[in-house]
């Protein structure tokens, strides 16, 4: 039997638990920029949600609540503020690697053009906020301001990054934690606060290596084959500069004559197109892909442990599966 | 004399009054950017405080709080903030505009890329929400996600407005009120929050009639001849496609043949560049100059008006002579 198959299974019933939730949420969504009174925003707003994605941000916020007590009145909104501020960094990401598709379809900055995305994405920040502090929120709103300054942060340390081949493990390590597992750390924390958790403490900690295991996961697709349902085009994230573990290890590993061949073949772009599966060779064999994949699954286990101190129920059995999940998606 | 100087040694005397608290602030500023670790935001931070402009909202917003009283703990980082809010739209407004140019120096997105532009708006924004909840400014905090919504509205509104010669006069005057007025409303609302004042209302109307003012007057510029130092390329806005009051105002007066020809020749684009002059004799031989400068005159009229109720002090005479400064201001 496909593998695939059986994660897809798990996923279901991890969403089962959280289904009207989850719904709850999609109409939140689909309500919360109708006020506006330009029909502008709806038209992008109406583009993004008809390609939702897996919305795991808000699954994992949502699961964290009922971990933790019974959802509050504010759970079902936190789980989509989660998922409006995820959407808005995709928009602006989309900007910034000049992206055409975005989850199958059109990227905003190519179906319109790169002003109405920035801006868009500029509402979308201002409009959580808006929600955050309408509601009365001040705690959350204040993680939420903590965690897309750190985004931005991240998003500024990665230009520096750029096509920087002696990046070191420990600075990506500092990058993909702010950028990626602090959003997923917050949805948590965030979800925990929101469901009457006196401790987030633990679902936090959670979710920031769950997020490790996934960027980690995210970045290892990119040196896999084809076989793989990727979902992106391979080699995508070193052509943008973007220099990440499996490279960043293989790099340590690779003896000197063959490192320095495949650096210059990547400085001059020739790596890129027909020679690429030369590249994704060099990686397999210098361990690359071996040890991210370690990594990743070390931070699963750092996220299924964290999980030790709460009470047993669906709820964190399902945060349990969704780590599986998260290690074996396939997009 | 030169009408200019005049209007100089009154910006000099009402700045006086804030002279030490704006040297604060711009110490804020100097130091609110660093505790990020990252060198590329210093930098491109750095970069911006070279070219502080006229501080014109942080100034409003110091001289609201001494118009209600004693200015409190938080009066110099909330003028601060809106400086920074202030700049993190310009900063994006740049990349949209393509500007290479900002404050008589090169745009953030010119001397570094649209990228980074992008992401520094996004930091400074996110870095205003961080400075506002981890003081617990609950009030504060919602009055800056409001306008900050508002503006991101204003400039999806603008987007739609592109090109749209048939603009109404209430189309544009709601989009400057949002893009605009909202901010400048804001600076002295929160100026009033933080100065302890039991109803900070009166000076929020003054700050909006005063940004309505200070919009139309910039607005007005693109249509003045180069005998006034416009600090920025006339005949701009429209080439932008950003139709303004000026022109409004013109194309509702001109009889019909001129006005077709002017409406072709500006769809047709051959009216910038040599042939940009007859487009200024077009607005202003059809009124468009006149009427611009008496709405602005009128909502200076509204600024001063709303200060009535105000016990009279010092910082409501350098409030009221603001409002002169920012109808005869000349960049």
């Amino acid at each position: 039997m496909n593998p695939r198959f059986n994660v897809d299974a798990r996923v279901n019933d991890f969403r089962a638990l959280v289904q009207d939730e989850l719904q709850a949420v999609e109409q939140f969504l689909q309500s919360c920029c109708r006020a506006s009174g330009v029909s502008l925003i709806e038209e992008v707003w109406d583009h993004l949600l008809q390609a939702p994605g897996k919305r795991l941000r808000p699954m994992l916020s949502l699961l964290s609540a009922r971990a933790h007590g019974r959802p509050g009145p504010h759970t079902v909104m936190g789980a989509a503020v989660v998922e409006m501020i995820h959407t808005a960094t995709l928009i602006h990401d989309d900007v910034v690697d000049k992206a055409r598709t975005r989850r199958g379809q059109a990227s905003v900055n190519h179906r319109w053009h790169d002003g109405i995305a920035l801006m868009m994405g500029d509402f979308l920040y201002s409009k959580c906020f808006q929600l955050f502090t309408a509601a009365g929120l001040g705690r959350e709103m204040e993680l939420l301001a903590d965690t897309t300054n750190r985004m931005s942060i991240a998003e500024m340390m990665q230009f520096q990054f750029h096509a920087k081949l002696d990046m070191r493990e420990d600075e990506y390590m500092l990058l993909i934690e702010e950028k990626t597992a602090s959003l997923i750390g917050a949805a948590c924390e965030l979800g925990a606060i929101l469901g009457g958790g006196a401790d987030p403490g633990p679902v936090a900690r959670y979710g920031r290596s769950a997020g490790m295991a996934f960027q980690i996961t995210d970045d290892l697709f990119d040196y896999l084959g084809d076989e793989y349902v990727v979902g992106k085009p391979v080699g995508n994230d070193l052509r943008q500069g973007k220099v990440t573990l499996p490279l960043i290890a293989a790099l340590r590993h690779a003896p000197e004559p063959e490192r320095a061949q495949i650096e210059a073949a990547i400085q001059s772009g020739e790596i890129f197109g027909a020679r690429w599966p030369s590249m994704r060779e060099f990686v397999q064999e210098h361990g690359g892909v071996d040890y991210a994949r370690a990594r990743a699954e070390a931070f699963g286990r750092d996220a299924r442990a964290a999980l030790a101190s709460l009470p047993p129920t669906p709820a964190r059995d399902a945060l349990e599966a969704a780590v599986d999940f998260i290690l074996a998606r396939v997009n």
